[in-house]
């Protein structure tokens, strides 16, 4: 295939799912796709365990970020031609809606706890760093690397450009939405995005969204509420990553107490001894994982095998709802019962919280500053959204928190031993 | 949970995309979907290499084991008070259709290849063998894993059931046909499969198709060609299959030769060696295989060095057209000048041949005798549906063949080396 | 067809976009649709003058009425065998559901409000009086047409029967939500009925949902939410229905003034007279109103003819924000204007308000009491939604109201005449 | 709104349940949706009396119109800058695709069976006569209705425009089998349009389709198969349009013969009379029509007002198989006993006959030529589809034929009268 002016001599599509097709035209799209460090993404799931609650929730963060690309495509279409938007800025937004998740590890979420490291910075890595992808930015020039950086980095001078990727209605999220609720089969995640993209407009510092398609706002506001809690903070879901996180502290534990495996973990010693590596870190993806689980179910740590194979055979924890902050004196008391009945309380007794803002408008000096959505009212001002839709109103600014406590019921439940202290716990879990 | 009667206390559902729910009450069913050996299942793909070709492929046969077991119990929902219908076989058929694909390994259709193993053989150990399923089925009596092999391997005395999971019109190829189509997101692959289930009638040898329905079965027959020559033949994702394929050959070559691997294939031993051990067997899932690839990127030889690059990164062989009845002479030419190029054809050559028949009546004596779909006539009489319909008439019998020739397009592109001889390769290839 | 049993020989099935396949399987069922009563809802469009303004919209009350029957037949069969549930009512709740709308004639809205009928009281007349209804009702018991009557007035004395056809979460809003959200191809409606019926359980007074349910319920409520400002209170939508109900008020004005016909409207005279008559009532359907609207562009009367021509070829009056309580000065101006400007304000000035409260809890002794939504918690007891959902209790009890002004811009547009009063209007409408 | 060089100022959308959104910026296609002859096809079904089987299909021509007006649309977006296409005749063909139906009137099968008329002639007299849609198209230039008129006439010089909408693969079809598909809820008529439009190219003479979409040209060709003979040939749908054509023709009886109608029937003059007047057949529309058959009830003539009561409350024809080339003998005898029976047989005793002809290839001289679909090889060179595709070849040319023998069943069970004969009939008719 060659290329003419940066196009390529034949538009290039995917088959997909949620947009039907994703359409390329440009060379630089092209060549990315085709980066080993891109490529590695078909090897991470996009939604982590989810799949053991959701068997349909396979999908990887290759296909989201596809997805993402097509969305940036079609803002870009809307937004030709009109003021504000200036289309020398198109292929930096293609480029970082595509390059956005790249920097995701296996089950991102449980190893950036257990081991202190961050996504974000690894984007930043691959594409600055001596990467296939870093090669193919630098063709568009020296600086073209930077600037997609700065843009996933929400550090770029053109705010406009940063909020297509970076706010909350931005290509990220409206692809995972609908990508998530289709691939797990909820019948929540649906709105109309196609309304959305035409109503969107450029300004100085940010997308705006004409008045009229406040509605399909709301509706898309209240979809990524529901799947919040629908699936993303599902207790099975979290049940699974309370395991797995159990199990890289208990290898990370085992190693620093010098342990010896059966098989050196080699792809994990960088992570162990907080080195960065982009190489080891490039090799790292779900297949690696599982591989290890695979061969510590025959570790002898009693503890590191145990959690391998509740992870591989879908084993998961039971759970009960727990709230620390109101359950303070029952902790102790559970974390002692548990030791005394031969069940370590540091990796079977979890408490996992989980909490979401669904929309929140702009409340300076907060830590996490979150864009708010701006509708361009029908005279031309702007107004926040929440101050023109009840329903976003209501729920606007609302933290909600889960609170659940997580352990082997299994355990509990063979009285073989410790009968009265087990039988002690379960009074007080299932009281 | 307890069991009143065989029957959960309360029923339990699984979100599903193609199916919306599935919904198990039968503890038999609970506790399989438990075993080790079935969640096993979830980390191998349904449709291998496809996902090279159509993102979306990434489901597992987990995922559609359940959807035939769903399909399974609607069936047997409508039989339900029909006369032929033994409603003391509802326990086999749904334990058959769910366990229908235990047997399947990674990437099965080239592990067969190469290591001359069956994955339907498997499935009969699983089932008969030291398990956890066998574990589980044997509550049901002690022949009761006996019947459900009986059943998947067709030998099961009653031929009606048998029919419901092995026939050109079951439960099986009634989910594949729509899960696939799902997750490729192709818009073939649906019909009217509520329709289907509700002009199902079991009659004494086989369920049989009321003939109000018949169109509806002539879009499903339409569906499964579309299918096989859209999605499952296509030369994309046999390309990756071809690459597959030929590392498993090197590997079992090297292996053979005493190559010293730098880390030990020990998954790979019993493959190597024919010996069948169903411990080795279930420890081999795509993470696994993806492993030594992944670590096979560093090895010595450069062919299985090449291979496993290409494979994980995506840089899949070219093709052109190529019959070879047609183009027997060409063959050895293109086979000598590889070599003289030094691209060992034994690799990087490949002939790949790809033949369906969508639609078959019963032809006695064949190789594999295909049950053809019967209709039964408003009058109570049967008739063989390609009897009834154009449509199918006309595509009944017919087996097309695709044949396509496999290289590394890249290999030929570089011409710092033997250059003169690809050009000729070249010009014989694109002539 | 036979009946065995008062059941159909063989299951009838109408194909339905929303629910895929309607079944019925009940002699009475299918003797009540044939009714020439329930076939006259095919005349009848379930959204009126909805079709202005979504093109898709012109499906019937009968499209409708076959959905609530087919909704009540799926919850039936959940609630079979459980506690509170009297199968004794299942044929009472199935008639009811199919009947609830059959009283409603052409455009019901504004007919009621100019000629002063209800569409309920027919409803009732039809059921208890001398029709076909009455006599298929009657062959399951005298008192059994006075039962469905009760039923749908809501005055019957199982309050779960009659909750389930009248509740804030019944099968009739569950099936026009849903339909209405198809037919006019918005993305909003769409809620996961599967589930919620699933959850649904019966208890004396009503159907309660389990709270495991409770966000496919919200789900449900801000469908609602959004139909009726998307779809059901459109501002073009009301445009032509001012327009109809203003025709409607100058046929009675010149038939009480003596005015003269071209063509008696016969049709109307009881209207006109406020004579009840069911053979009257049943022969007016849309085709008739259709068909005067047309003879009468071409009647004497100026305004009489204007307004047919604007509705039948869809020449709306426009609309501007217009709040009578705080623009109470304008409105008199405005009035004393148009006449001025020969523009009678009686029939070219209107305003119109909608409001609606999408969910509200119990407010005893309020005109229109609502039954709220009840969920049942995994301990048993029973609490009401808003206090459990936070998306509920923000939009709970909150009415909602849109005030428009509506005239015919064309009239004011052309100044061959009253140009400077004319340009007086437009300066108070578009300040 | 004002015009901008034939632009509107703002691009206006209609909601679509089909495509989405149907987008509008020419002025002259605003205005032209805007006038009274084509807001007339609000009132006209597109599917005639379908609606009585499939209760979903009761969507008007308007909605279809604007239907192949967004596919002509959308074909033009892709032809746009590629050879053979001259966008000059960008506005002609959208006005075309739009008005190809406006000839229309209510039933028309029916209609032009009975009074010999054609609804191609009237589109014609449409678009050149005394029209709003005239005047609005002459704004283009005197012979822009012409030119219109001769697209939808396949006589107009540039072949490609009128096979964009007069083909084998054309904007029309591709929007009724989807839009049929979609009301009547069948899961036929479903194929990837998207993909087609994709690969459609401009050439000389038509529209042909790149080699690569034949599979998606072949799926289009079996949903049209399955639409035929699953919607518009379904026999219901034929029973009460033979009940229809009756009553057209035993009206059209009376009037010749001197009958008195209680009302007189205006609206049908000029069609007794077989006079054409444009004012006369735009009145014409299912409205009047209904209208008529509901007072006709009550007319003195038992056979009219027996038809029009089975027509309106669906009493329609029952039916057995009937083929009048093999049963010669057996339509005399017929015909004979229903006469000794009291039953007219003019009226009551019908063989209605559909034939479909999915594809076909060119064949010169016959009596409609039908244009074939041509592919485009990846060599450039031109192939007639058949040749191509084994299930188009399969299908390809052979006509098949329904015959059905449509009579009133309950005029025969009811035995008080002529008993003896009417058993003889029935014997005959179900032997």
């Amino acid at each position: 295939m060659q290329n003419i002016n940066g196009q390529l001599s034949e538009e290039k599509v995917f088959k997909d799912p949620v947009h039907r097709y994703i359409h390329v035209r440009d060379t630089l799209i092209w060549e990315l796709i085709g980066t080993r460090e891109f490529q590695r993404l078909r090897r991470i799931r996009q939604l982590g365990t989810t799949f053991f609650t959701f068997h349909g929730a396979e999908h990887s963060r290759f296909n989201h970020s596809l997805g993402v690309y097509e969305i940036m495509r079609r803002i870009i279409e809307v937004f030709q031609g009109r003021p504000h938007w200036d289309n020398n800025e198109r292929l930096l937004c293609l480029s970082a809606a595509l390059l956005h998740d790249v920097g995701h590890g296996p089950f991102s979420h449980s190893f950036e706890k257990v081991f202190n490291t961050d996504h974000e910075e690894w984007t930043r890595e691959i594409i600055l760093g001596e990467t296939e992808i870093n090669q193919v930015l630098r063709k568009m020039g020296e600086d073209f690397p930077q600037k997609v950086a700065d843009v996933i980095e929400k550090t770029y001078s053109n705010k406009l450009v940063v909020s297509l990727i970076s706010s909350q209605i931005d290509a990220d999220r409206m692809d995972y939405l609908q990508r998530d609720a289709y691939f797990t089969g909820v019948s929540y995640g649906h709105f109309d995005m196609e309304r959305i993209l035409r109503v969107m407009r450029p300004m100085e510092d940010q997308a705006v969204i004409k008045q009229s398609g406040m509605h399909a706002v709301e509706d898309y506001i209240m979809s990524r509420y529901q799947m919040y809690w629908q699936v993303y903070f599902h207790p099975v879901t979290r049940s699974a990553e309370v395991i797995l996180s159990k199990i890289l502290m208990r290898t990370k534990h085992l190693y620093e107490a010098g342990y010896e495996f059966k098989q050196e973990p080699v792809h994990f010693y960088s992570l162990f001894n907080e080195k960065k590596s982009i190489e080891d870190y490039l090799r790292l993806d779900e297949a690696i994982i599982l591989y290890y689980f695979q061969i510590w179910q025959e570790e002898d740590d009693r503890i590191l095998r145990d959690l391998c194979g509740r992870f591989l055979n879908r084993r998961l924890f039971k759970y009960v709802e727990f709230n620390p902050n109101l359950q303070m004196k029952e902790w102790p008391i559970l974390y002692q019962l548990f030791h005394e009945a031969g069940i370590d309380p540091e990796y079977y007794l979890v408490v996992d919280s989980s909490s979401d803002l669904p929309y929140d408008f702009y409340r300076p000096g907060e830590e996490e500053e979150r864009l708010p959505i701006h509708l361009q009212m029908p005279n031309g001002k702007i107004r926040e959204l929440s101050r023109e839709s009840d329903v976003v109103e209501a729920i606007s600014g609302k933290k909600r928190t889960d609170h659940k406590l997580y352990f082997p019921f299994d355990f509990l439940e063979d009285e073989t031993e410790n009968a009265t202290i087990k039988q002690k716990i379960k009074a007080i879990l299932f009281k």
